[in-house]
């Protein structure tokens, strides 16, 4: 691989510069990315037709010198291989068309079988990895057990989650089965994706941080730990990146599901995580994906202060605290990226 | 005054169980509320009409054992009388029909006269007063400075807070100047309040958590710092209560404000937040509201666990980690309340 910087690093091993990849890195903020959006009609059209799905994830690598290129995919893709029915609607996020609503809905869930119902996700990882020729680092991905189980129940984003919340303090048993059929499918699905060629694996918490610390434990890192077991077990020199957003409060449980990297969102100093878990787990994160519509020179500003906020040293993959959004223009994303090139190497000169 | 304990609890004296209120206790949940906002039309007239304001803020405690009432009104009032037009769009939360778009919308934005413009918020902490005949202490309220400017420079509320972020990294000295109004604002309004009969005020910062920790501390902290000690200097006996929402890994800094009490969400385990600086500020909080829809046997359970993290001992203030939400059975925001009752005796007995 002419380029390994973000497996060196979650190795431990010296790298000249942080490495640096963009949660979200193929997405509307590009214009070649909205072309071929358009053309596919629609979004699943899009993630379940591997050559459009190839080229998006090829997109920012062609415009960047980025460091990884993550699948494009959709974190909601076996929800929908469950039958539940994903779609897009536009400005309003994912919706599904059949929510689960009753204890039946999820004693009847069907755990899909990864190599058919799931087989264009590893089409699409075969296919980007030979396009991609070495060039950098594939990294797949899924979303967590607790995140996927809020989407299913509620049917939607939320902002207060009431009706996963309310199955968790009053119906806890079933949560927990919905959760453990789960964490099965997500465990085949990223083995499957290992299997096809993904080099690492990141499992996104989005909904992590919306939980009580007792319930956290309970509803989400479990399975979380879970999910990092089988893959050890089963795929022991792949590296696992799990980001639960809003998680800072959380992250010496976070570090002892066994992952070898976790994201930090934007409100927590890397620094002071470092200090905490740093021995334990590489750091991917966390400038404020906010900078990014504030201009460049905020930008650098900024880079600058997460890079010395981590500090000299190994450890560190430099993201976003969360995904780049439609509005950011692709310039200043460029100047991200640019000054990480530009500004890392001071903290990695021996 | 009949029933002090939350007063005593914030100075720290010995009470006898741990005293409980709700934050947005008068609210849509209650079908009385309903009744009365109904026939006022709309959501700012019942706020404008001091005997309206009077009514809705006595509603829960002819309904439940609370220990303080909270004045009837909303965070937004001060922008309000600046002139941005605020408005009430069902189902949409706050919105202002003139937002801050400019340098000059912010430097021509007025410092609003609190006798006159804000007359009938003092008129109803007055009457308020009079109604409750000494029954329970009256808690005055405000929205922070980086909450308001939020609103004001969104013009609603917001996912990603880009319009204000960009702002306070692009051109931090404008949102500076905008800040340092609204503290003067808030500073003279919650004096008037205490005046007109309010015992203790509470800042609502529900925007604080959307920060970095160094943007926290600039355009947050800061300001609720210079609030509690000008409230310090003029009102020295009046205890104030900042809340910052999503800010558990601050507390350190927030105690430092000089505030008597922290508002602390759910997500924040109540002993450890207790540990980190339970010696310096008194705890008030933090039941997850999604429990309220899940019924009064996991609303009892809950109480028990918050009231178990807290441990024995002075100091806490049993409240809700967030408003309580329209969806929520008064019979089981009622078993929460008993369940305080309840159960915290035996964490005072000596």
């Amino acid at each position: 691989m002419r380029n390994d910087l973000i497996l060196r690093v979650l190795a431990r091993q010296p790298v000249p510069r942080t490495p640096v990849w963009m949660m979200r890195q193929a997405g509307r903020y590009l214009p070649e990315y909205r072309r071929v959006r358009e053309q596919a009609g629609n979004f699943m059209t899009l993630c379940r037709t591997p050559e459009l799905a190839c080229e998006v994830t090829l997109q920012p690598l062609a415009r960047y010198p980025l460091d990884a290129a993550i699948l494009f995919s959709d974190i909601l893709t076996i929800p929908d291989a469950m039958g539940l029915g994903l779609h897009f609607v536009e400005g309003e996020g994912p919706q599904f068309e059949r929510p689960l609503r009753t204890a039946a809905d999820i004693t009847a869930l069907p755990v899909p079988d990864v190599a058919s119902d799931l087989g264009y996700v590893l089409d699409a990882v075969r296919l980007i990895r030979r396009e991609l020729d070495g060039r950098v680092p594939l990294l797949g991905f899924s979303g967590s057990p607790w995140t996927l189980a809020s989407y299913m129940v509620e049917g939607r984003g939320s902002r207060d989650f009431h009706r996963i919340k309310a199955m968790a303090y009053g119906a806890p048993a079933l949560l927990h089965e919905l959760l453990a059929r789960l964490t099965q499918s997500v465990v085949a699905y990223l083995q499957a994706q290992i299997d096809a060629g993904a080099q690492a694996v990141q499992v996104f918490d989005t909904w992590g941080g919306a939980l009580t610390t007792p319930a956290f434990e309970t509803f989400s890192r479990r399975y979380l730990q879970q999910i990092v077991q089988a893959l050890k077990a089963s795929h022991p020199a792949v590296p696992v990146i799990v980001f639960t957003k809003g998680g800072g409060q959380w992250l010496e449980s976070l570090a002892a599901t066994g992952a070898d990297g976790l994201g930090i969102d934007w409100t927590t100093e890397l620094g002071a995580a470092r200090a905490r878990v740093g021995k334990r787990v590489v750091l991917q994160g966390n400038l404020d994906p906010a900078v990014l519509v504030a201009g460049a020179p905020a930008v650098r500003a900024e880079v600058q202060r997460v890079l010395a906020s981590f500090g000299a040293g190994e450890g560190h993959i430099f993201n976003l605290g969360h995904g780049i959004t439609p509005d950011v223009d692709p310039e200043v994303a460029g100047a991200m990226i640019e000054a990480v090139h530009a500004y890392s190497p001071a903290w990695h000169a021996d």
